[in-house]
């Protein structure tokens, strides 16, 4: 094996609860995401030596940090052989917490990834998802795989079914583009959760998103961004996740002003996201829907446009 | 217009609910189906003049029959110019009501295409559509178009969205073929319908149907019939109507055991259906099932099996 001694990895953001998908459908973005260096050590087990760009939020014990939880998982999926006892991690936040791009999928999917590429790309993908998936479960107590799925897979990716799990990537039409806005407010996202967990449905509105999710699939296979627009609405979960959101009404319905192909709640947000058919309309719409938030809520934003990041999470170095 | 004076038209029975797409997803059987003739009629608006093939059980009022409801929609559907006062109706039922397989859409689709094609091919699809919703609204009271569509369109249609109506086509893989058994048992369509009305579900069940649906529509583009089959599995309304048919749950799982490509209900039931592979397997199936039906609820049942019809409704002649 002609393994690294030490690696640099990055893994993107991810937008879920797609649409009418909620827990079942997510995408990678372009940007941003998080880095993960790792090196081989003689120290037995997972080491992390540095984070930055958390402002000092997360734990720095590896076993209470999702980056070592991640770690530690891939560097017992498989039987080892001549490898040194530990590895030394590093991570850089390049995205904020609690923002609803999956900001703890990144760093469960940079740390799997990382040591799977320390040992010469050892684990396959359905590995690397269960290892990061460990990561998630630290922190959220359930298994939702809407974020670290398509961070590893890159494009947009369908979970079909959690037990037993198996996940689709599904066509990214190339003109897709997608706006996302991060207005400067916090969603408890354990609060979010229960919120819906709590909530019962009636059978109309499963038939919406049934329909609506459905026909997303098609547009996808066809190009046809008009359709897929069109489909890009959640009758089960948006309804109970838009009021923890200020503002959220006014910049969705800005967005749909500027022929958004829709536009919804990423995970349980504050990120808003809209779908665009250019790079020029995703920069419009950032730019309406930032404009719109500090309007009616006093919000400041952050925003990122461009294409689906089709290629995932991926080795920099080493 | 050289419009025929009188014409036979051909409307297809359909699976409805299919698999997770509750009130959003059905198909077309090449067999069996209901046959309607008209002719033109100096006597004004329609008449209805001979029901055969239903033991005496459907009414023979005009406006108290789908056939004659959908008919006279399709009558008034579009501006009229130098045409006969009335239409004069003939219904030939060549399926069995309260199968589960759309008796009440076919009939409705037969009555609305007869007197289009008796105008010229006077109504485009989804006005025809439209009209033959009229005679499903009078039965169940409420709008599901799962049978109405299919039959018309033919093929495996979904409904994106009730409001909006808008229907889409899925593709047809070549191969996919479907076995039909309808146990000579009978379930209330209102009944059943009020059951799943007044139950709330967990986001659970939906999140379940929502990543089966997505996955059933990505195998149809890609003609993979065992994704196609995995994906053949709904957590909402069919826990809540097996229990109407006596049977059901070993005659699944002997359609499971013979290999068959997803096994569920059709409808409201009592009809079940499997998906085959070949024509062979979809006989094998239909045979096992309904010996199944037999030995565990002393249940005869008719079969049906072929291929998916991708035609829908048509002239027969005129």
């Amino acid at each position: 094996m002609t393994a690294p001694t030490q690696v640099r990895v990055f893994a993107p953001a991810t937008l879920s609860n797609l649409g009418p998908g909620f827990d079942v459908l997510g995408l990678a973005l372009e940007r941003p995401g998080d880095y993960v260096e790792a090196e081989w050590s003689d120290r037995p087990g997972i080491e992390l030596v540095e984070v930055t760009g958390d402002d000092g939020r997360l734990p720095r014990e590896p076993d209470r940090n999702v980056v070592g939880i991640a770690a530690s998982a891939a560097l017992g999926a498989t039987p080892r052989d001549g490898e040194a006892p530990g590895v030394r991690l590093r991570l850089h936040k390049g995205m904020p917490l609690g923002s609803g791009l999956g900001s703890s999928a990144a760093s469960s999917v940079a740390g799997a990834l990382a040591v799977s590429e320390l040992r010469g790309g050892a684990l396959d993908t359905a590995t690397l998802i269960a290892c990061a998936l460990e990561g998630e479960r630290f922190v959220s107590g359930g298994v939702h795989a809407d974020n670290v799925a398509p961070s590893i897979r890159g494009g947009i990716v369908l979970i079909r079914s959690y037990d037993p799990f198996e996940v689709l990537s599904l066509p990214v039409p190339s003109e897709l583009r997608v706006a996302v806005v991060h207005p400067h407010t916090s969603v408890m996202t354990a609060e979010a959760r229960r919120l819906v967990a709590e909530k019962r449905f009636e059978i109309g509105q499963a038939v919406a998103n049934l329909g609506q999710i459905a026909a997303m699939v098609t547009a996808l296979h066809r190009e046809d961004l008009g359709l897929f627009g069109r489909a890009i609405s959640d009758a089960l979960v948006e309804p109970i996740r838009a009021p923890l959101i200020p503002g959220f009404a006014e910049v969705k319905q800005t967005a749909l002003e500027e022929d958004a192909l829709g536009c919804s709640i990423s995970g349980s947000g504050p990120s808003v996201f809209a779908f665009a058919k250019s790079d020029d309309h995703a920069e419009r719409l950032a730019g309406r829907m930032s404009e719109r938030f500090q309007e009616v809520a006093g919000l400041a934003c952050d925003t990122h446009t461009g294409p689906i990041n089709t290629a995932g999470a991926r080795k920099v170095s080493g």
